[in-house]
């Protein structure tokens, strides 16, 4: 019997989790918890991004502030509102949504965010604290910490003994997954493309991520049986058995077959995908009780 | 027929390109590579290793500076000193010899030295670097750049295709090793202590690193047939038959048997431990390159 992950309820109890400590927060010591969320010019799919964002951090009970900014913003304008935000203590996040217009240097931009307001987790200090295991000042990427968190809630706190294997190195996701999972206790392989014999390699796994970016890649017989499978992969193909023209999302992993031999799988959507914006409220929430000098919740 | 690494000659050859880069960049732009090394105390070891770093400095053409405090010195006192340090152009590298004495916060020494001038490769922002893969712009802690340089000599530039395997996880060595080995393409597995059948995992590899304190650990049937062996542990065992309380130094691999089946072995002494001292002076040229806008050497 196959467990299929249902990421909307895990996000979910995430959200309710902020909320409570939202509430909490702004009772026992006034704050109330702030994010600024920054979009530079019309990209239609950034500014569906950050709707969604900003309903969800209404949601959590946060102050949620918008700036929209026009696509001709210079580097300038963009550098100086963001050090606005890092100097006002009624902002506890800021996320500069990406990609920015071409024009703008984005590395730049994000690596002049106070690393603890960087709610994306994506300051070099963030990385550098992760990478050293200090999880207890810095601040980690929302999806990694999404997957891991779903990780948690299968096999707990402690994953001594038990084989990790991440198909991917990206700084986005799969450096940063590894390292988790590894600071968890879990024996971490990092696998890629120059990876020889892939499919061996992910079947030692008993805890096995996917996130290449290639649909479907990951078969039933790249699995252990009884592992848990996790799917980061989001990939648009062609799904001519809807109609000429339609399309349709699936993972790294061929979901039916994989999730004959797992234990545990994420599907795709509706897996991992819900948990990274439940992370960035979570986030915030931390950063909050930090800047509060209060105990921030563990998610 | 087994090849053992003369980590001598190989830290040797590291500073004769210093020496050479040292001299170039002197001629080409006036400016003379410093580096400070700061001790506190009286630990006789302590200032046997600053002693062997300065002069290595010296023998490199560098302008190398001690800075000797005593005990007593207080917290402000040793931070006043390296931010005066960070301020000093001529002063390229800046080194805290470790460990200082008890009553002085360590870690927040480390992280005020400027990252650019931390030779030692232990500021967060370098661990972020080095985790992110900016190999260009970071400094990389000396013990793993210095294993990995031998690797490098044996197996080239590109590990694509091959397994390595690190055991142990430290932020000092395991963490950083396991990314030098993946940024070069290699497949990458940390192993530590909590791992499930160690031997078996160990086996698996092409390049084992054993960085884990425990003398002689890695056993003949640990290793693949044909693999490259990388021993970073350093232990002071008891040696009675040198004579009544004699001790001597052994790694984590049992070198005699585990060099029966590996192709290429590092012995210890005199395998990784000499390429420490080196690629601080690797890293305090490259600070002393990028300081002057020049390219800095590769090692």
């Amino acid at each position: 019997m196959t467990t299929v992950i249902d990421g909307k309820q895990v996000a979910a109890s995430v959200i309710d989790a902020v909320k409570t400590a939202t509430a909490a927060l702004e009772k026992n010591t006034g704050v109330k918890t702030g994010l600024a969320v920054v979009i530079v010019g019309d990209d239609p799919a950034s500014h569906t991004y950050v709707g969604a964002k900003g309903r969800m951090a209404k949601e959590c009970g946060f102050n949620s502030i918008q700036h929209t900014l026009p696509a001709e913003t210079t580097q300038a304008e963009l550098a100086k509102l963001v050090a606005t935000l890092n100097e006002d203590a009624s902002i506890h996040g800021i996320l500069v949504q990406l990609p920015l217009p071409k024009h703008l240097n984005a590395e730049a931009i994000i690596q002049s965010i106070r690393p603890d307001k960087d709610v994306d987790g994506l300051h070099v200090v963030n990385a550098g604290k992760l990478a050293t295991g200090d999880l207890a000042t810095g601040l980690i990427s929302c999806t990694p910490a999404g997957a891991m968190l779903v990780v948690r809630r299968v096999h707990g706190e402690d994953l001594s003994g038990l084989n990790a294997v991440v198909i991917g190195r990206s700084n986005l996701f799969g450096k940063p997954m590894a390292q988790l999972l590894l600071h968890a206790n879990a024996t971490v392989t990092t696998a890629h493309s120059r990876t020889k014999d892939l499919a061996t390699v992910a079947r030692n796994a008993d805890i096995l991520v996917a996130a290449v970016g290639r649909p479907e890649m990951v078969k039933a017989d790249w699995v252990k049986p009884g592992a848990t499978v996790i799917d980061v992969g989001i990939n648009r193909i062609a799904a001519p058995e809807r109609g000429e023209g339609k399309s349709r999302l699936v993972g790294d992993v061929a979901f039916a077959e994989a999730g004959e031999v797992a234990a545990v799988i994420t599907p795709v959507p509706g897996g991992v995908g819900p948990m990274t914006i439940a992370m960035l409220m979570a986030n915030t929430s931390i950063a909050a009780h930090r800047a509060a000098g209060q105990t921030p919740p563990k998610f």
